[in-house]
């Protein structure tokens, strides 16, 4: 790190100087739209850059500024971070290694059923035949997914030019956020998802992160938690541009029903909201009474998108296949239509879902494949079932969701942290849960455990916790 | 959009109105980082977003502002626009619709070759199977396949842990706008391949294109024309922030030598510059003094970024498949890696390539993928070799690359536009190109051709191309 310019260097970086000054192809460097607060006029800008170039060539650090919106980033994602913690965990006790059971993160176990999985084969088949080749699609998805999607999950309530294949709904937040920018304000309920409030950050449309109550400024927090049956009460809370919503609920395990997302799309219409529901756990809903899309609800075209995953239709969960839907209706105060922009992000920074994938989602919508996604959801709904019944019977413990989703949500006697019960779980049973904290401040109290599980492991799982708790 | 506000209205927006100023839960807007030249105050954007979302519910629109950034994005993406024409010709003129030979978008056309299809399908099939079903992998990749990588493809010049699987290059550099964020200075070649600069105009990066030069504010465009062989002057230029170079060339086809990527290098360091190096074309080098990696060049790692892909390796441009390098040494000014930060999008704004397709990048690097490889791409070398006969043998043209890159870049005869010879070409010999403006200003007066065709399509153009030019 000490100086030891050397003259040449020295002669370079008075060139750089006196040519910054004088060149008359400089580029302008006033942003028309945003500026920094670090660096704040295009003078000081292009200087402070060529001077920190000066000690990137002798320190082997490159001139660039890091983009500030990730040092505000707190701790790593969650899900490496339970990896992580249960890593560490097998590296110290080596003989346990056989016996942790993962009901952390939400990864389906199941095998893809027969007819989906001839899907994918063909797809993959056909790849290597002259006729049956195909190489970039429209990045928007093929129009037969896409029209069958709108058909046969949507019962045509939405046109097929609305619906957006992609590789995932993780991917479609990011994008989304891409699309929205750095200059709204996002609401998101508390505890949640974790991508909406890190892909937020990552924008630049937070502030840092408070350390004590772990919420960023600039996030409005919707509190969802036994008290209010884990429905947000967006109307006693200030006003966000975008709202995101997740039904059935990731962590909670909370479906809402017609009557609340009603209330919801209605608030959101008065209060100028963009609506993001993100319907990913749609198919384990059982319940008559909770919409499995947002546009069930009369006037949703107008307010909501809604971000939705094969992941856990069918087991694609590695596979990676995704949807989101922009209605043509929804539109940004100065008239644009919000899927015109998401339609460029789609096909600027984004080249389609596989076409081999696309193949695989066409057969789940098959009548062969919606009738295998339903034996593999009450598969997974049994065990969800399973382990509710376990909480129930433990002292002190008290169980949420689970019955229209795969997440049971359980609430931890007084006083309990969640990251403590997590490892006094992980030690005492070597199940693998995850803490309510880790999706907001508002999941602090709370443990996730997820239904995704071969059944011989939630029945070993149930059993354990009824002795280590 | 007349104004009818009923009393229950405006008795809605007072509430709101007293709210924002009393509420204690109200979020502060302040920004840390950044601030709107739009709305400069935190209460100014508050009161803004409230009385905006006043006319919401009138209008039929939200109360979001629209993204800025994305109203100064000129025209649609180019290979879109280019579909979008050949369209319009074809339904203006449906007798020649079968006619049509496209050379344009460089796409892949040749089947998948047997043993890497093997792989896909085995990846598939596998999926079927209790012992081989897997479902959310490491979002960076398989930990076999970034070894292979880095072996194979880079003889262990860099690590595994710095490789990245991901679905595409283009998606890549999108991630890599996120990880560098709103305020950073970009340089492109100029012509070059669009995604970098519409991804910085997305970001936030720029100002507004000038009607006159089709430049954006705040792009270092760097010329890259016949006259330097298509090899930029960047000491000549000022610095910019990130550097994206990409050899061999699309659209110019030029492969930068040994010599020339020293250079860069060297430059790049001397200025602080962060060199995204794009080899997605790397396959087709056959001059043993072109390297194929910048990780070839002495020091490349404490500066450069590498995307790459494996579209055009196997024909993967609807499978998707591609990686980039970001190697440790890599380090923002204040000594942070870079590669931290793109592990952090790839890890929240990413999920993992798809397995499947994962076991389809493996095989590509079995020797006997390797060998497929090199097959295909000598095929699509050869069409090549005919793209370039026929041009040099038409009077006033001049063509260019072709060699170690599947695209050939004619000079077209003094005076003539690139758009226009792309709709000459397309009404008189039904051929699709794509216009060297397409690619930025600097690509005025060329027109890239693709060699990503069948055999008899290339020569059926070829004979076209002889008579109506």
């Amino acid at each position: 790190m000490k100086p030891n310019r050397s003259s040449l260097t020295n002669c370079c970086i008075l060139t750089i100087f006196i040519f910054a000054l004088t060149s008359t192809t400089l580029v302008t460097v006033t942003r028309a739209f945003t500026t920094s607060s670090i660096l704040s006029s295009a003078s000081s800008r292009t200087l402070s850059s060529s001077s920190s170039s000066t000690s990137s060539s002798l320190d082997a650090v490159t001139g660039v500024t890091r983009n500030p919106n990730f040092s505000k980033l707190a701790g790593g994602y969650l899900f490496p971070e339970i990896a992580r913690r249960r890593n560490a965990y097998i590296e110290a006790h080596p003989d346990m290694a056989s016996r942790i059971i993962s009901l952390g993160i939400g990864d389906t176990t199941q095998p893809i059923p027969s007819h989906i999985l001839s899907g994918l084969e063909q797809g993959a088949t056909k790849l290597g035949t002259k006729d049956g080749y195909t190489g970039y699609g429209a990045e928007q998805g093929q129009t037969l997914l896409r029209q069958r999607i709108a058909s046969v999950l949507y019962q045509d309530r939405i046109e097929p030019d609305e619906v957006f294949v992609s590789d995932g709904a993780k991917c479609d937040i990011s994008r989304l956020q891409q699309v929205f920018g750095s200059q709204v304000i996002t609401a998101v309920q508390d505890p949640s998802y974790p991508v909406y409030v890190d892909t937020a950050v990552m924008m630049g449309q937070t502030g840092t992160q408070d350390s004590t109550t772990k919420q960023y400024q600039n996030i409005v927090y919707m509190p969802c938690t036994a008290d209010n049956q884990f429905f947000p009460d967006y109307a006693s809370l200030p006003r966000a541009d975008i709202v995101y919503f997740c039904s059935p609920n990731n962590p909670t395990g909370a479906a809402a029903t017609k009557e609340q997302l009603t209330s919801l799309v209605q608030l959101c219409k008065e209060r100028g909201s963009i609506l993001v529901f993100d319907a990913a756990y749609a198919p384990f809903i059982r319940n008559p009474n909770v919409p499995k899309s947002i546009y069930e609800i009369d006037g949703a075209k107008e307010v909501a998108i809604e971000v939705n995953s094969f992941s856990k239709y069918a087991g694609f969960t590695g596979v990676r296949l995704g949807w989101t839907v922009v209605p043509h209706a929804l539109k940004y105060s100065d008239g644009t239509p919000v899927r015109n922009d998401f339609n460029r992000v789609m096909t600027t920074a984004f080249n389609g879902a596989s076409n081999i994938v696309q193949s695989g989602g066409l057969a789940c919508l098959d009548p062969e494949g919606m009738k295998e996604i339903d034996t593999l959801i009450n598969y997974y709904l049994e065990n969800a079932k399973l382990l509710r019944e376990t909480f129930a019977s433990i002292q002190g413990y008290k169980v949420f969701g689970g019955t229209d989703a795969p997440y049971v949500f359980v609430q931890l006697p007084q006083g309990m942290k969640s990251w403590d019960a997590f490892t006094h779980i992980l030690e005492k049973a070597q199940v693998v849960t995850i803490p309510g904290a880790g999706f907001g401040p508002g999941g602090e109290g709370y443990l996730r455990l997820s239904a995704f599980a071969p059944r011989d492991k939630i029945i070993e799982a149930c059993a354990r916790l009824k002795v280590a708790l």
